[in-house]
């Protein structure tokens, strides 16, 4: 491996007039894990542990869907939108077959590619995710939508999304925050517009149908590892239960002590999961 | 390690009038692994995939309750009279300090045994089990309670009880049945009055408290990994959920495809996952 984390260059593919961002890494064989970020997120949200980890045996693929931080083009307003350009970023790059690892949003998204593209995916992780029309998920509570909505996000209220409020869940909170700052040159923020745009898929993944609510899942086919923490308050947690009981090929795994971020918690005991899943 | 799950001698030590029979193998150092059996389940009905797998690195040890199978003495027919029983063993072999492993109805007398000893174990792994009057848990559906009262149980009614309908579901039941047939001296059959007074606790352990319905779980102090089926006929899998959301620090896995005998159709994995959760 030649890149890490902190050292792979800001790279940009262009595929339908849109300049999709995105960073490469790992070992030079193997099928890459595309990873697909949450709500506001940027190529620098992630935690370097957990790319890091992954990444020293097979290549890894931060990513910025259309209008996200570095990414050029509109920001899409629905997750059927979103996951279309992760396919077509995905066919930009040449790639026929890739893994993906999606959290909060992002799961949302790698969901809508195992229906659009059956094939592309050959295995499927969710973190801190849940399916459309889940329990809880046609909004956040006023309270987390506060902390979610800043126009500049800083540590606390990161804390209090993805962390639950023990002192260790807290103080690893922060030890994340620090990690997820080492690289020097740090994605630009994404724009308001794209939160608007964001909130709009969210809001719309979150209606919960009229009929058949979980019905989409039996359609996912390849194998899923469902990850989250205990109480996750941004997407609760009952839902990646409800993901392990309706995709026909799921294991869940849910942390203690942990909310949305788990795998930004426990990333040393993540990557061992998810290199058995992956590996398996 | 000079004994396996094969070749290791059954054993008895007598404490307070009964002999318990027990076999001890794996490494000399580390942490034993005491491990506590299903319903009418003896010393052979363990997978030595899983027993042999987890005692590459520390002691394993199995265990018949009182009046269970090669064991003497009076069954039980309550849960908190089998953990006694369990403390009462672990104090007789010397040991202050273990790690449990309980398989459904064990699963019931490890949360126990921490209620009551609260420091004998230093971390607990629960398979195929759930919390006090859980959900689902007052009786079985008739089909299941024809098949779990079978005189003298065969394969079929394993692959029934333990195992999803699915192909892979039911051919991993017969690789494990194999392999748990692959002892010369097997374990004596549990009576029939055993059976009586483990139906009776079962029942017991089913009822809905009035009050406070999962209160007794914010007591287990120690880690706690709860593991699972996807569809668990026995005890059914949101119970596993249940444990999770309510003891402080327990972590859940799910696997797919599967049901109450989980750990049993995919031992590799579930040992990899069970010594990261015993070494972390």
């Amino acid at each position: 491996m030649t890149n890490t984390h902190n050292t792979a260059p800001t790279q940009f593919v262009k595929a339908n007039d849109v300049k999709y961002a995105y960073r490469w890494f790992g070992t030079t064989s193997g099928t890459p894990v595309v990873f697909l970020q949450h709500f506001r997120g940027g190529l620098d949200n992630w935690d370097p542990k957990v790319t890091d980890g992954l990444a020293k045996d097979r290549p890894v693929i931060l990513f910025n869907n259309a209008g996200v931080a570095s990414s050029g083009g509109e920001p899409s307003n629905t997750v059927s939108g979103m996951a279309k350009h992760v396919i077509t970023f995905v066919n930009a790059l040449g790639l026929t077959q890739i893994d993906l690892l999606g959290f909060s949003l992002g799961g949302f998204v790698a969901q809508e590619v195992a229906l659009q593209s059956p094939d592309l995916s050959r295995r499927i992780i969710l973190g801190g995710t849940g399916p459309q029309g889940g329990e809880g998920m046609a909004s956040l509570k006023p309270k987390a939508a506060e902390h979610a909505t800043q126009e500049t996000p800083v540590l606390e209220n990161f804390l209090y999304l993805f962390f639950a409020p023990s002192e260790t869940s807290q103080a690893a909170g922060r030890a994340f925050w620090d990690r997820r700052h080492g690289r020097a040159d740090q994605d630009v923020s994404s724009s308001m517009a794209a939160m608007g745009a964001q909130a709009d898929a969210i809001a719309g993944w979150g209606v919960v149908p009229e009929t058949d609510r979980y019905g989409q899942l039996k359609k996912i086919k390849q194998p899923v590892l469902v990850v989250n923490g205990h109480d996750d308050i941004m997407v609760p947690s009952i839902n990646s239960f409800i993901l392990q009981q309706h995709i026909p090929n799921a294991t869940l795994i849910i942390y203690p002590d942990s909310g949305h971020g788990a795998i930004f918690q426990y990333p040393d005991l993540f990557v061992s999961h998810a290199r058995l899943f992956l590996e398996k």
